[in-house]
């Protein structure tokens, strides 16, 4: 365990229900969440991490026992992009995730069984109340950012319109501004898979056997997206699984096949299948224009935003940035927007990390300096 | 019936076997296969018309009663780009499919059973051997041209490799002269879902419900790779369906999912789970160069070559035409290269009519004039 920074996952839980943007009331909420570096004394240092659909709290450093650190540890610690020696790192679980936070796996106390189905349908801009809940509960005013990617992306350009005064910055990565008909699309298909397992029972599977089927398709068809077709030709193209020849048979022939297979089946481990759907349910819902010109939603911003996608990415392509890029820029925000080259797909936020780090470092350097006030 | 010219579906059974690219021998092989035009004299007009993973021999005209024509009709016909005044176009549905020619729902003389999973794992090589058999009982001994689009691209080029001397033309549309990692995983995922619905019960389900579920999972994604991501936006964008307001459930909000799922459903009807299996598998395998250089391949071709790719195709992107031109070209091939500009995604081929049929009927002029020495 040698130069093993050990991180604790911490946890709080709200009494009081939130008013969800559906309408609904909902409550209590726990949230997980993981703090790394330290408060400074005026509260100033403060940056939150958001994770992206799949992801948890534990961004960062080693949980006592684990080989592996957090899943962005390559970018926050001492002297990293989010350096822990000048900010206070957190990063928590959204709503609705299987990771600790509340969510469809956890129990409802009105009947001492899991929500499954019952948990209400939530939105992005649902996890990020509970974001700023925690910030209240943590006694911290203002960020110096708050950043992520993909759906963490669009977690911080939802922290940037809905609570303009209580960050300085809005990191966004791999984002936008709102699902496309084909961003639906692939989810919606997702989403079905899981729903044809006759495992899933309607989400009432806990306790029995887990849709495991279903969501390994799901989650085959969601790999392909994150990665580019260059990137999978690279690390795959045809090369063959185990074998010298074809087989004409239906066995995977191909190493891009069985990784698909292994993807999926280590997904169902780590996953919950209704997690899964109220998460895809989230983005697709995720349209923070609604009908409005998406100037006039960036009209009360105060935030200055760094905007990051990546050239290979098709998922969010680097158009979805720029739109958001340019109607920042209709309202005079200060924006920097840096496409990255990568062949890596949408998956390049959890793989480039030299560029990105580069970028960010720099970024919140200017950002401290022209907003806080410290060099 | 005004101006609908009818034409009826033929077939024909070839009882010798087949040697398959596997090695296995199979038959008898009964192809159906559809005329159009007239043959002339000296049997220089014949051109052979290649379908795509899920048409049929019904490429042109009207069948009796029907409302709507073959799937081709626009670019099929006379004064069209496969002009049936001039030329003798045929179309035959291919070995594996579940359109009439021998495929796994066919029954298995051995067992007076429908073949299911018994069947053997075929190839594009084989389709077109079996294409070249139909061509011999004919007595066509060479063709003005091949064309298809997508899997009948692949066959079209595969037909310029293995009968060099049986073609005056190939013409290809949106095809590859090999599928790639990320081609394979789309078609993997499929047959995965696929393969999880219990009612496909490994392939014996003839007589029982069909895996419905799992094969409209699997059609839905194809759907959304046949698709731009452009033109899913100009269609459904995120326009509600049926709905005032978004529905914070899981039924369907978008117009998107309810097109997915019509979709799904209605290729249930419409196509066999196994045949789906079997021909998807057969493109997976499709590789013209295995290991050599491509140009290597086309070494002994002696057809000229009409390649076009649409700009928004990016399940065979334009990229893999272009290889297949350069190729040819290190060959001194004759080869025509056109890419048009379509936001249809790869189903351009099926709908972009105007661009397609300029192009390929001059090509034809010019292939007979070049060719045979007609004008």
């Amino acid at each position: 365990m040698n130069n093993k920074t050990i991180v604790q996952t911490q946890q709080v839980t709200f009494p009081e229900p939130f008013t969800l943007k559906s309408g609904a009331s909902f409550g209590p909420v726990t949230v997980v969440y993981e703090t790394y570096g330290h408060l400074n004394h005026d509260k100033s240092n403060a940056i939150l991490i958001l994770h992206a659909f799949t992801g948890d709290a534990h961004a960062a450093f080693y949980h006592e026992g684990d080989r592996d650190p957090g899943w962005w540890d390559a970018m926050i610690g001492p002297g990293k992009a989010f350096d822990t020696d000048k900010y206070f790192v957190l990063c928590a679980n959204v709503l609705g995730s299987c990771k600790g936070t509340t969510g469809p796996i956890s129990t409802d106390p009105g009947t001492g069984k899991p929500y499954g189905l019952s948990f209400p349908v939530i939105t992005i801009e649902d996890m990020v109340d509970v974001q700023k809940r925690l910030l209240d509960h943590l006694g911290i005013k203002k960020l110096l950012s708050c950043a992520g990617g993909s759906m963490g992306g669009m977690q911080a350009v939802t922290w940037a319109v809905r609570y303009p005064e209580m960050i300085h910055s809005a990191i966004v990565i791999a984002a936008c501004h709102r699902h496309t008909a084909q961003q639906i699309a692939f989810h919606e298909v997702g989403r079905q898979a899981v729903m044809a397992d006759p495992d899933w029972n309607g989400g009432n599977y806990y306790g029995a056997a887990v849709p495991a089927s279903g969501l390994a398709v799901a989650r085959m068809l969601g790999h392909i997206t994150y990665m580019s077709w260059m990137s999978m030709e690279q690390k795959f193209g045809r090369r063959l699984k185990d074998k010298q020849a074809l087989g004409y048979d239906f066995s995977k022939d191909f190493e891009v096949q069985s990784y698909l297979e292994y993807r999926g089946k280590s997904f169902v481990d780590r996953f919950d299948a209704n997690s899964y759907l109220y998460l895809t349910k989230a983005m697709d819902y995720f349209d923070l224009a609604q009908g409005r010109k998406l100037s006039e939603v960036f009209k009360d911003v105060n935030s200055d935003f760094l905007a990051i996608s990546f050239t290979s990415d098709w998922l969010y392509p680097s158009s979805q940035s720029q739109e958001m890029v340019r109607a920042l820029k209709a309202n005079d925000a200060d924006v920097s927007y840096v496409e990255i080259q990568s062949d890596y797909g949408h998956d390049a936020f959890l793989v480039e990390f030299e560029d990105q780090s580069r970028v960010i470092s720099n970024y919140l350097v200017k950002v401290q300096k022209e907003r806080v006030g410290k060099v």
